[in-house]
C-alpha cells in the first residue's frame, strides 16, 4: 500500500516523522534493541498512524512540534504491539523481513516491544495537552485487551461475529481513532470536533483491518509480505470465515485447522473460502464502514484540508480490488 | 520482609492503595489477565514503592488522589517487568506461588505483561503536574533498557561489575527512586527538594537490589519463595559473584554454570560463594549505599516526617542479617 498520492502534501511532514522514529529508537545503552528497532523501521509499514495526525492536525491551528510527539508517539505504540503480536503467532516474516523473535528471539522481541512502548510514553509525555494523554493511555489499555482476547479466540470456530467486530476494533481501529482524535487535539480544534475525528478514525479503522483480513485470502504472498491464508493458519478467525462458515460443509472443513496444519495445505482453504462469496459479502462491510467514515467528515464545516482525508478513505475503498 | 512497623503510620493509606490496585487490574472485557492479575496480587510482594510515594509525599501538602494515582501507577509497572521478567527467567515459581507464565503459558504472560503497563499509564495520565509524567517515562525507558541489558548480559562471566551497578541501577534503583520523586512532587515539594528524593530513593534501590542479590546466596527457599542460588543458575551475575570470582580458581569453577546447570547441583555454589567473604564484601557496599541515602534526609529541614523513612533504610540495613 502505497499512500504517495498524498505525498504533495505532507511529504516533509511524513520525512521529519520517519527522522524522528530513528531518533526514537537510538539507544547507545541497548545496541540489540536499536538494531531490531531499525530492522523494524526500515521494513517500512504504511505510517497510516502518524499520516492520520499530521492530516487531522491541518484542520486546526498547530505547532509542529506537537504534531510530530504525537504521530511518533501512536507509530511507536503501533510497533511495539507488532513486535509483540509476532511472539504470539510466531510469525517469521513480516513486510517481506525477518521479524525481531525470528532473528533474535522472543525474549529479545518482548523486551524490544517493552522498549518501543515504553518510548512511546516519552513522547507522550511531551504533549502538553492532557487530554491527549488520556485517549491514549485508555487505547492503549483496550489494546492490550485486544491483544489478549485475540490469544484466546485463536481456532475458536464457534465466536460469533460481534467478538471479532470488537476484538478487531480494539486491537486496530480505536489506535487509528486515537491519531486522528489527537490530531484535532494538539491542533486545538473543539472538543465536539476531535471526538468527530476520534469516531472518523474508529470507522477507518474498522474497514482497514477488515480489508486486511480480506488480503489474507486475496493477496499475494509478495503483497502481503508474508504467506497468503497466514492469519487463518494462525487460528485467527476473521470475517472473511464468518461469512464462510454460513455454508454448514465449509464450515466442518474449517474446523480442522489447527496449529499443525501445513501451510501448503491452506491452498484448498484459501480458495475454497475465495470460492464461497465470503470476500464479497466482507467487502460490503468494509465499504459500509468507510460510506460511515466519509459521513462524519461531511459533518465538519468544509475546508480544503478535508480533501486528503477524503482520498484516503477513497484509497483504503480502492486497495480491495 | 515485612514493613508491618511502619503501620502506625500508613496503614489505611497502603490499604486504600491495595484497593485501588484490585479496581486497576479488574477487567471485564479479559477475564483471563483479571485472574492472571490478581494472583499476582494476591502473592504479595513489599509494596515499597507504593510505600515510598506516600511517605514522601508527607514532606509536602498533598491531595491523597494525587498520591495514590502515583502509587498504583508506579506498582503497576513494576507488576508488568516481573511479568515479562519470568518469562524471560522461566521461573515457575515467585514469592512462593506459581508464576503467570508457569499457569498460563508465555503468551498470556506477556499479553498480561502489556495490560499492566497501559494501565500504569492511565494512572499516570491522572497525576496533574506533567514532571510526573516525565519522570516516569524516563526510568521505564531505562528499565526496558535495563532488562535487555539484563538478557545480553546471562552468563558472561567477563563482564565487570560496573556494568552490574549500571544494570540494577536501571533494572531497580531508577523506579525505586522515581517513587520517591512522585511523592515529592505531587506534594508540591520545591523541585530542589524532590530531586534530592531521586537520589534517596536512588541509594535505597542499589542497596535494595544488592541486598536482594545476597538473599540469594543466604536465604532459604521458604523466606525467598523462590529457590536459593536461582539468580545464579539463571546466569544473572550479581556483587557476590564479582566479589567470588576475586578467587580465580572458583572463577573457573562458576565459569561452568550453565542453563543446563541442575538446582541440586547449585548447592556447592552456594557454598563456595558464602565462603569465599563475598557476602561481607557485598554488605559492606549495600551498607555504603543506605548511608548516602541517610545524609540526603539529613539535608531536609528537620520534619518528623522524615522519621518513617530513616526506619525504612534502618529496617533494609537489618534485612540482611
Amino acid at each position: 500500500m502505497k499512500l504517495n498520492f498524498l505525498y504533495s502534501n505532507i511529504q516533509a511532514d511524513v520525512a521529519a516523522i520517519e527522522d524522528e522514529l530513528q531518533v526514537a529508537v537510538a539507544s547507545e545503552q541497548a545496541p540489540l534493541i536499536e538494531e531490531a528497532a531499525r530492522q523494524l523501521l526500515a521494513a517500512g509499514g504504511k505510517r497510516i498512524r502518524p499520516i492520520f495526525v499530521c492530516l487531522t492536525a491541518r484542520l486546526g491551528q498547530f505547532q509542529w512540534n506537537q504534531v510530530e510527539q504525537a504521530a511518533v508517539a501512536v507509530e511507536l505504540i503501533h510497533m511495539a504491539s507488532i513486535v509483540h503480536d509476532d511472539v504470539v503467532d510466531d510469525a517469521d516474516v513480516r513486510r517481506g523481513r525477518p521479524t525481531i523473535k525470528s532473528k533474535w528471539g522472543n525474549h529479545v522481541a518482548m523486551y524490544t516491544g517493552d522498549f518501543l512502548f515504553a518510548k512511546s510514553l516519552e513522547y507522550m509525555t511531551k504533549i502538553a495537552d492532557p487530554e491527549a494523554h488520556r485517549v491514549l493511555s485508555k487505547v492503549t489499555v483496550e489494546l492490550a485487551v485486544g491483544e489478549i482476547e485475540q490469544l484466546r479466540a485463536k481456532y475458536d470456530f464457534n465466536q460469533n461475529v460481534r467478538t471479532y467486530l470488537r476484538r478487531i476494533k480494539r486491537k486496530t481501529a480505536l489506535l487509528i481513532a486515537a491519531s486522528c482524535q489527537l490530531g484535532g487535539i494538539v491542533a486545538q480544534l473543539d472538543p465536539k470536533l476531535h471526538r468527530k475525528l476520534f469516531l472518523f478514525g474508529y470507522y477507518v479503522g474498522m474497514s482497514f483491518q477488515i480489508t486486511d483480513d480480506i488480503l489474507d485470502f486475496t493477496g499475494s504472498e509478495k503483497s502481503l509480505g508474508k504467506p497468503a491464508g497466514e492469519d487463518l493458519r494462525q487460528g485467527n478467525i476473521t470475517l472473511p470465515v464468518f461469512f464462510a462458515m454460513e455454508d454448514e460443509a465449509l464450515k466442518s472443513r474449517l474446523h480442522q485447522i489447527t496449529e499443525e496444519t501445513q501451510r501448503a495445505e491452506m491452498q484448498a482453504f484459501i480458495a475454497a473460502v475465495r470460492a464461497s462469496g465470503a470476500i464479497e459479502k466482507s467487502e460490503v462491510i468494509a465499504e459500509s464502514y468507510l460510506q460511515k467514515a466519509v459521513a462524519i467528515l461531511d459533518e465538519f464545516p468544509p475546508a480544503k484540508e478535508l480533501k486528503p482525508l477524503k482520498q484516503i478513505v477513497q484509497f483504503l475503498d480502492k486497495r480491495k480490488y
